[in-house]
């Protein structure tokens, strides 16, 4: 389509879309849209499956890039004015726009189109080619034909691939409520804007440029941020928080080369015992951080939060049972209330080998990944200082690039720390402000049930720079599956998310503007 | 050759060591030794080199079976009676026989074929493709050709290659000390045997079938094992004893799939932190084991070991220097010293991933393989019992196979213990027995100066098997360099110590039957 033929469809569509039924009523509308997805299911799914078939690691530019011109096709298909917006050394966002006549609030639709680095052979199939099973594949999953007959996707059945859930299917049902809406002629509600990252999941290093650069263009009312799962039970939940986070590399120097463990086992300090001696001194059992001062600027959360957390459905022994915990690491306190709380996780191990390639030697160093999981008010500065400060206390000498022979033989310790650029801090979004009230009562009506709130999501998005750089409010509203896998092999979506993403995204593009007050 | 051709090449070349120089002082058979060395050193290398391009991990049958026929012709081509040992299910032993008209007694020399298990990537060139290089790697060796003249090889040149020192070399020292005798027309005063092992490195499973079966054929008046390192000095050693070795791999159980570290990380447990727990519970950072009652076997060294141990040169320093070490796990005691004592090494770590792969999750599982050095008097069976009761103590559910569902979910903790096959004992044989005087006499004189005795090597054989089977005592008698990297990337052997062996190995055989009284 050449440019002005594009822009004279736009048009048509967004005139379309305020001659239609703009009073139907909550329940109407959930049901037009409904009825518009089971007629068009295979579409949708096939939309969703082109999409995932495109590898999108951060760091993979040329992929990336073809990702992200496949998302303005998606984006101009549907005539909304779409492009790519530039920062220097970043992956290109996407950007879109389509303009509501009669609103007079605009609302910036969040997600990201890169996904986490992959560990292949730890994929039961190809994490880029997408394959469909009747269940999940820890319930016996089977690989089935994608269906080509509308109307017969079965909601239970998973699409696997990278990004299935994390962060490309909200995309799609975002787009797939706007065609829903319009073949209801129900109009939008508000204004809408795109801003579809492509660096997320690399810790979003040129994000504040990219924000700064753009700030005029993103400009709105409200960010809805469309990434990470609804709650365990399964229901929908508005989240007005999440917790900040900040990796490291930590690498323990043995001998020079790996040696024979029974000539000098012993003797030569074996890193991998070192590095397992180190990390129990930084963590509990408990998972309580025993980091000097590291709970120093946490911040107690507020009674309103402390309520919603505790009205959220109870799903703890369900998940232990789904997940073969025979313990977890709070005793008694639940998901919702740990993740209030700051984290240490160890996200990997590698020293010398195992099984069968095991020799028996003294490994030449070891080394762990770390992520700190952060809550409101902690700075990630702070604790990169709070960390380097407990290894010297634990006798090490801490150095930031491989060491030299010299300090080497110098200090009796010797660890590497490799701190993740792009580590940022939490952001909680008051659940009092008006846009907070608005989202709330206009999920509830899409859903035509009770819903959760959630005042901090356990998992991360640097929210933290649309709060600083832009200024606006904003809410996240999940779609996922909370089983889905995400960062880890064989990521998953369950399609009875996406199809009930729809009409959740449907509804609140229809009714937000009316019930904000 | 023909089986009977074969029969009377044998006994012409018997024959013909028998009319030699008989009387040759060590001092003219060492210079007559080296004398052939230097004529012949590009077809001793080429030897050793066609012999290190043959992949040998024990369990790859293929291969293992090529070395075992290769070696069969490198026996054969001498006239030394030549032939493959089985027992069910193992790799086959080679055993040759050379008779020494004469002589009274009779020495089994023994080494093994086959090498550790090699990860390829982290080799500098192949494992299995013999690499020269002017000096070590660690020194900024470089590759240089095999050399063409004869007389240019250079001693401090090194090959590399898997087994390159553990543990093909000694094989071609014991035949090329035959060869240059022969030259030399000196006759051997023992008769000689080869047992070469093909399982060694995968903790020799089926040995003690493999002596039962040929305790016949292996009957001798001492076993000389080549195998192991000279001192860190590169002085020759003489070696009364080894530390027996048994390893173990643990698996730690996590959630059954990783899970997003901000969504679970803090609830769910990670099993990357608790193995870290575990293994700091089971060693201090001097190297001290921490496991209930694991020295309560230990019985302490006798008053004339530790004067041997005492009287080797010291070696640490220059030891600390070469491997980057800023400290050492046994303070102000030396590395031998340390080898007197159990050690548990911590050979491998594998949880998640690090570095560009790692992902934002808590790992389904955490490994960590293990080896336990054991000293005279502990038994295997009793250090299983002992690591198993600590695992308990410290909450664990040991299970020796992939635990259930249900495990999982009624146990808090569960840790998988699988044993390695094949664990064995440590051994010592007496410094002051006969056969012990004549050895350490005979080498004296092959290298006309003094030697090391050493009562206990770090490293460990299975030569309890010798003993316990075949009630026989053992010494070992090694010749390659300290500083070879066996048992992992990058085995190689320092030519000097191959021609160096060459001459110890040649005076033994012309002097030790003389010497023994």
């Amino acid at each position: 389509m050449n440019r002005s033929a594009y822009w004279v469809s736009s048009l048509l569509l967004a005139l379309a879309t305020t001659t239609g039924a703009q009073s139907a009523d909550p329940a109407s509308i959930r049901a037009e849209v409904r009825r518009y997805r089971i007629a068009n299911d295979v579409e949708i799914v096939r939309e969703l499956r082109d999409l995932l078939a495109l590898p999108n690691v951060a760091s993979d530019s040329a992929n990336i890039h073809s990702n992200a011109r496949h998302l303005v096709g998606m984006l101009e298909r549907r005539g909304i004015r779409a492009r790519l917006l530039d920062a220097p050394g970043s992956p290109p966002a996407v950007y879109g726009e389509l303009a509501t006549p009669g609103a007079t609030r605009t609302v910036v639709f969040y997600a990201h189109y890169d996904g986490q680095p992959v560990t292949p052979d730890e994929w039961t199939t190809p994490p880029w080619r997408p394959v469909l099973r009747d269940r999940a594949l820890s319930d016996g999953g089977r690989e089935i034909p994608f269906p080509t007959v509308a109307g017969t996707v079965q909601g239970e059945s998973r699409i696997y691939a990278r990004s299935a859930s994390d962060d490309k299917s909200p995309i799609v049902a975002m787009l797939r409520a706007i065609d829903a809406l319009r073949a209801a002629r129900v109009p939008l509600s508000v204004n809408l804007k795109f801003f579809l990252e492509g660096e997320e999941e690399a810790g979003s290093p040129h994000l504040r440029e990219m924000l700064r650069r753009h700030a005029d263009l993103l400009r709105g009312d409200l960010w809805l941020f469309g990434d990470g799962p609804v709650h365990q039970s399964r229901r929908q939940q508005v989240v007005f928080g999440v917790r900040g986070v900040v990796g490291a590399e930590l690498t323990i120097y043995g001998p020079r080369r790996a040696l024979h463990s029974g000539h000098y086992g012993n003797w030569a300090p074996n890193p991998a015992a070192m590095l397992a001696s180190l990390l129990a001194s930084m963590r509990a059992s408990d998972g309580r951080i025993t980091i000097a001062g590291f709970y120093d600027d946490v911040v107690p959360i507020t009674d309103v939060e402390r309520a919603a957390v505790r009205a959220a459905p109870p799903v703890d022994d369900a998940l232990r049972r789904e997940l073969l915990l025979g313990s977890t690491e709070g005793g008694a306190e639940s998901v919702g209330e740990r993740v209030m709380l700051p984290a240490l996780n160890v996200r990997g191990l590698r020293a010398g080998a195992v099984g069968a390639a095991a020799a028996n030697a003294v490994p030449a160093d070891a080394r762990a990944s770390l992520d700190f999981r952060l809550v409101a008010n902690q700075r990630v500065d702070r604790v990169r200082e709070l960390v380097e400060s407990h290894l010297r206390a634990q006798g090490y000498h801490v150095v930031g690039t491989e060491p030299s022979a010299e300090q080497r033989l110098q200090h009796a310790r010797i660890v590497r720390v490799e701190w993740d650029e792009g580590g940022y801090p939490a952001t909680r979004t008051a659940m009092t402000l008006p846009a907070s009230r608005a989202v709330l009562h206009a999920v509830e009506e899409a859903v035509g049930g009770p819903i959760i709130a959630v005042p901090t999501l356990g998992g991360s998005l640097p929210t933290y720079l649309f709060s600083e750089v832009l200024r606006t409010p904003l809410i996240v509203l999940p779609i996922v599956n909370h089983d889905n896998s995400q960062h880890a092999a064989d990521e998953n979506l369950r399609l009875q998310n996406l199809f009930d993403g729809i009409e959740v995204y449907a509804g609140v593009l229809a009714r937000l503007g009316r019930v904000w007050k």
